[in-house]
């Protein structure tokens, strides 16, 4: 959609094409499938999916979701993606295809930008196949990612039954402790710092867990606190935790309500069947961390009321 | 993607949630069909694709894409979704489904703009599955949208020959006349000024001319003087125009270079085939403008050469 129908360029028509031409060949490096089409039509044309169809959008916003000041530009685009890719992980789907539209003040580092997000659609194998790009005065980027899900159907948050057990794929409260030590002066690549700076979103374990048949599950992107709240409220049911697993170096404080671990939370009334499936396909015993329970009302740690608590944008 | 993952709502730990139910029932009225889960979740899950998948997205920005001193801010909505959807026509898709990102600043009226996106995404029966919301400056706000191509696969910009004949799907001009006249005071119900507010993605005539074989084919979102060169860019071929077709109430330069009117530009060797099947399904008759030829440096309008000229953005 242009800004101003009638305004000309005059002498430099081509200006967005060229930067598109030059941000072409940093995100459009994969190798495109016999048959499909990425960026430069109206659309892009992708291969048949198998099963059903996810689709899931996700907007980072420079200064709201990342600290221009402690971090490089590189890392709104990678953490856009990699946020919106956790989303179809928290389905049990696989990924097919990344779309971006940036916007941009004249005088961003559009390429670094997009080398960040080049660099976290390599890494969850989920090729960007389009984009759009304005002028604003923020910098952000929205990331819509598709997925599929053969075989057995995508696995929702509502199917949550008391007497299942609750799991999550690891330790939590790790980006949290990242984004602390780094405003404290750590440098870019302490272990932590690099957690909150490239989340890295469990599809092998989602998909994992779809075949186990889990009856729910999510990603942890707003914080235990808020999303397993969120789990029981679309299931109608409560939950008693017995423990929040508190990752090296994270405060308990940051396990529970700190976001953007995307670790998976799930349920199953077969815990023992699920970390049998997870340990054949060579990752990490998902860990216990409580039981779910028939009244809706009911929500607690330790026997302790747990509170909802997390991060929320003020609108 | 929480903006702070340690900050913590206290009193208020529902506010994103609460502005999130209020959108959904504006964007959320339609029909989900059997099996499909649309807002709410993780990710939306939709029923399988036929046939090829089509993906574009499409990002609109209050202030350079609308002016809010002249138009609703429901505009900004509808020409959002209008805009992209206008993509899955000049592929000759079928639209499946839509989702979108919104930025906005504290005390932006989210249930106006959310109307104007509902009003769009009802009138091209493409549902929104699916959204995010975030705090910043600008209101912006980025559609991606989903369609099918069942049967023929998807027509792309590059299939045009030598010989074959150019035609658009009805006069042009009209969208950037309507912000002409706005700016002159006309009323936000003039027949010219509705043209630029309430955009119609041709997305019957898109299906029409896929099934009637149509070797190349776009939308006209950034005006002729844009748009077809960059179709023969594309195809490596060049352009005789005779004529351009100017709509009632436009000047000849709105039909050249004005953008956002979304007729579709197509190109074939049978365009009396492509008026048939136009007319069989109840279409108004494609208007044919010029020819297609061998030369790619050969591009005129009735024998002068036709420079590129229109919208672009200066990143």
């Amino acid at each position: 959609m242009p800004a101003d129908p009638i305004a000309l360029l005059g002498e430099h028509p081509r200006q967005e094409d060229d930067v598109l031409e030059r941000i072409v060949t940093i995100v459009g490096r994969h190798a495109i499938p016999k048959g499909e089409r990425h960026i430069g039509d109206d659309a892009a044309v992708l291969a048949p999916f198998v099963g059903e169809a996810l689709v899931s959008t996700d907007v980072a916003v420079l200064g709201v979701h990342l600290d221009a000041s402690l971090f490089p530009l590189e890392d709104l685009g990678f953490k856009a993606v990699a946020s919106a890719v956790s989303d179809l992980a928290a389905m049990g789907a696989r990924a097919r295809a990344a779309v971006i539209a940036v916007c941009a003040p004249a005088g961003t580092d559009l390429e670094e930008l997009h080398r960040g997000i080049a660099d976290a659609a390599a890494m969850t194998n989920c090729p960007i196949v389009g984009g759009d790009l304005a002028n604003a005065q923020d910098v952000s980027v929205a990331v819509t990612v598709l997925g599929e899900c053969p075989g057995r159907g995508a696995v929702l948050r509502s199917g949550a039954k008391a007497g299942d057990i609750v799991l999550v794929t690891g330790p939590l409260g790790r980006s949290s402790a990242g984004l602390r030590r780094r405003r404290a002066g750590a440098a870019l690549d302490d272990e932590l710092v690099v957690a909150h700076r490239r989340p890295w979103p469990r599809l092998a374990e989602g998909v994992a867990a779809r075949n186990a048949g889990v009856h729910a599950m999510m990603d942890l992107s707003d914080g235990l606190g808020l999303d397993l709240h969120r789990m029981c409220d679309a299931s109608d049911v409560g939950f008693e935790l017995d423990d929040v697993p508190v990752a090296k170096g994270a405060t308990s404080e940051e396990a529970i309500s700190g976001g953007e671990d995307y670790e998976l939370l799930m349920v199953t009334d077969d815990p023992d069947r699920l970390r049998l499936i997870f340990l054949d396909r060579g990752l990490r015993a998902p860990l216990s961390i409580g039981t779910i329970v028939h009244d809706p009302l009911r929500r607690t740690l330790r026997g302790e009321v747990f509170e909802r608590r997390g991060f929320q944008h003020l609108l």
